[in-house]
């Protein structure tokens, strides 16, 4: 099976190389957590260092401020876009919408742009960020999976891979209320933010990759000046007895 | 009593040679856990090695992706499926039918077609992948319960082996809500994933298996370049106390 | 107080004797918890033993695939329905019922009919199962307590001793929501899974037995070839710091 | 301040000599508890060592099961009923009350019931058992305050002592939803049963007394051959890391 | 700023003095904590030791009962009341207030007819014992949060101090739901009561005291027989590894 | 990047320097953790060490008692107001509205009330204290969410930074429901309060702060003379097994 490289290290070794080609792949996290980092990471990487083309499909942030936000990692998006490598779609003015407008016509107005955006620029990797201005329109669990079902094929259809973002509502003690969503895409990775005797630490978990073998433990990652990067021959670790390290307040 | 081995190795010695014949059994398992897998495993085993007609029921996913998926695992369902061995209904386009469509019609429908394509090919294993999309229309539990009764009907009205695949909703911690399907099957068999102190273990557990007797104990398994593998001897080991043996992040 | 004996080996002793003679008795469990086990050797051991006549009515389970489950204990009911010593009066037809029916003509027509059968065959031990499809239909708190009423005067009116069973919701942690037919029966006889340090354990505990003195603990309880048994001189053991002696995965 | 003494060895203590007189007492236990055995002790004694005269309010439980219940505890209630010293209401029909009766006028006529059977007996103590029956018709939770306090007053407007015994919903794991009766009531007495690791205890507790000095600590107690018994100066003790010392299973 | 000391000791050393002057207080508890208590204490000691006149505003209890209750800690309600230094204004009866009189006409006339006796007798101290009748009628956060607020203004509008006592649901583990008057108020007491290892602790805690500096902590606190008093120095201690010192049961 | 210094010490070094000029950032905490001051800091520190011009939005406190509280840690608020360094926009009135007014009115005249007065007086640093009040009138999650946005919106137009204060509610054991807000901010700061083994310990925690490299570990604060101070460099210590050092109750 053909792969598509995520562009953030360890991870890819996670994966065996990379995502499956022409997949819909959902990245789940807390706020915090990196998702948009991840996303515009794909892209980039994808663009630099594969010359594929990339369309970002932006719901929460408008372009100006997505772009001045990843310049702290290096990543000129803005050359990018003039040498029509990434495409970024602004649909964050819909955030907006009066609850007036219809919801169905809504969802078929905002797949209809994406697919029509699709089809005019031919990406090969795909990013929407994220789900959830889409789909807490729908309350309702059929229409939200349906709605899901079909920004996936919009993504498929034209044999792009591509990574759906979303907000991933919390754990209770040792659980979560799983998504739909985590059912019907190919494949889920979580960013994940554990909390262990009050400190703080983040872990990337492949939950769920269909058709490839992968490393299903949770590996820490970090996010530094060059983005996600993942420690993928380490454990998290939790220890539940060790000697206190640090000093007290 | 007559025995059905699922050709999970493990997992038929803790059923005690298999699964009662002509039953309706409720597979029970998270996003990766590996349920598919198991259902295709069952099918595929039961055409090369004892030469039974199969039937996959596919509500979630195209042919397509199915037969590109099991690849990995050295499954050829094309082959099997130009023998006349394997037959795969595809009910995937259903998940996008608008609400408008009359709840009630579309079950009849549903059910119609399957029990057609049983009564057609009279296939000796049926696996139902999976049974969420056609109950998450029928959140009033009377509903549920009687469409659910009249999938297990169609299925051993002809006699046939079944497994009905289904989500499997998080642990709170300790405890979960349980679905009305476990008390309605034969038998429940999970795939569970474990998580403790950050170490992600995948167990089988058959919670239910009526008529025969049966290894009640969660088991270890893995999902290797062969499908599923239970290792039935060795328990899920979940230390509370052991020394960290991992280096740290 | 006369006292009519369970035939599960333990819990007599548990009781004092047995059950007391002419109440109603809830046995609430999971599924794979041995409820209709119990109700069967309940009857079985009534006629073999005592030749009690029982009548078995049956919401879940047809009559076939009930004997058939039954036979791996050596029970042959089918014989001791010849001889008049067991009834089976099969109502799970009754679960298909399209929802227009109305619920109280479905309340009101089952409980004739087990009422009338009741009259017919004066039989000295009852056995309902389950609880559940009859009371799911009624949502509302001041119905589902009024026709679980009934249900116990059904029973009770003609002198006969009865086991309710009934599917048990899981514990929450260390908790759970109690039923409000846990309030109303004489008795409350829990079949209950453990899952400690992911080692799975049956346990059996009389919650409530008016008018009797009974052991409140919890025992430790197995399923085996003949039928339930009960280890009413140990306790259940949840170690919390034992040496872990199983080999690891 | 006046006192009632109980009957109730070990519990007048933790009292300082007993309940304060004319006041409404609320007992809360889970199925099993001994809320009915508490009340009836409550009465009988008041009648042999107080020679006070007892109405006791049954709407769960017929007389008649009522007395042959507490025979195994020597309590003779016909004779006492002969003596004129208790009275049991039999409200126990009320419970079969099809829901076409409006709920005002249900609740209406029970109290009206209640108040007349008080002036005309005028005892000196009083039981309802239980609560849960008349104020489970009043989901609403003003109407339910307010059906509370009138039963309150009923009690209290002749200078009687009562008991209103009500269902204690279980613990979620260390809370609980608290009932408005217990903001409402003068007193409130919880009969708990804890569950540690496995093993059961009962524990008494006074949650609230107005007017008088108690003792707020958990004791454990039991119910032997002479109804209960509280060990005043025990602690209810909860191990969690005594060395294990039963055999195990 | 000016402070209002409230008489119970040691929580005017937590306070740095006493209670911001011209501010409402909220004291939040359970049944048995002591709110009453705290409230009738406040208003005792500002008459007896500040010559301060207080307003003592019943919804659950009437006076009668009232001053009974408040003997045995010697505090003699009546004398004050002929003194003028408290009064007690009665609004138990409105608890029985049927359902068919308008939510809002009730919250206006009982606001109104505070207002009015506010106004009549200028008193320093305000005591609204509980506010949980009042708004337990608006099940609207919208109405709660208003009420809520008209009823702070009524108290500070004339300068006086308030403390209004209010019903403290339970904990959740670890957390609990929060009230909206507790963002509202200007300061926050906890009378917690916890349970460790069975073992019941009575806590009290400033969880927010604006404009003011304050202890945080939670401090031991007891009943006794001069009323509440806080150990302000001591810690509530929670040992989870103390060898048990007490008599096993 | 621009940065803007919060005023509080500890924070800006967690920060790298400050906040992202022209954002908005989500400051949520519980009753008493000091949201207010935080807010009141941020503008005092503006407007005396940068000269920079400050509007405070006030929904739930009145001016008067604003500036009142603020005077134990020496901001003099209304000398600040009179040099035209500082406006309070006093929303207070609102919080009383009937419910008669439409919603949607209220949210449109709000949020005119507050664009007007940012185009008049032109800030640098705004504060909205608090969110609670506005979108607690739009349960419905849509309505929610557009309500935050057009607030964010009304903010950044002028190139202000912006300190949104809202309630944290409460943790579940381990985990909480995040709030729609969260994942709009392009920042967000918790002030927790922490409770272990009865010792209250407040922590603060930047969640999330898009563009700018940051810490995210949790670090001890205190409130005392001079506002916030947060140690940046020590970490929060949950002891598990430390030695119990304080003496017992």
């Amino acid at each position: 099976m053909e792969r598509v490289p995520t562009g953030v290290k360890g991870l890819d070794n996670m994966l065996g190389g990379g995502l499956p080609s022409g997949t819909c792949i959902l990245v789940l996290g807390g706020p915090g957590a990196g998702k948009t980092i991840f996303g515009v990471q794909f892209l980039y990487m994808g663009a630099v260092e594969y010359n594929e083309a990339g369309l970002y499909v932006s719901f929460d942030e408008s372009p100006l401020y997505l772009r001045r936000n990843m310049e702290c990692f290096g990543w000129d998006l803005k050359r990018l876009e003039k040498e029509g490598k990434v495409f970024i779609l602004d649909l964050s003015p819909i955030r907006a919408f009066p609850k007036e407008i219809e919801a169905s016509f809504v969802k078929m107005n905002l797949i209809e742009t994406i697919r029509n955006k699709v089809q005019e620029i031919r990406p090969r990797r795909i990013v929407i960020d994220s789900l959830a201005t889409l789909v807490v329109q729908f309350p309702d669990v059929v229409e939200r999976r349906n709605t899901v079902i079909k920004m996936f094929q919009t993504v498929m259809d034209l044999g792009a891979t591509g990574l759906m973002l979303n907000e991933l509502q919390t754990t209770y003690y040792r659980g979560r209320e799983l998504q739909v969503e985590e059912f019907l895409a190919h494949g889920v990775i979580l960013l994940r933010t554990l909390e262990e005797r009050a400190r703080i630490l983040k872990a990337i978990q492949i939950e769920k990759m269909r058709g490839v073998s992968h490393d299903p433990q949770l590996r820490p990652y970090t996010i530094d000046k060059n983005g996600l990067k993942v420690f993928s021959k380490e454990h998290v670790f939790v220890p539940e007895y060790s000697i206190p390290i640090r000093s007290k307040k």
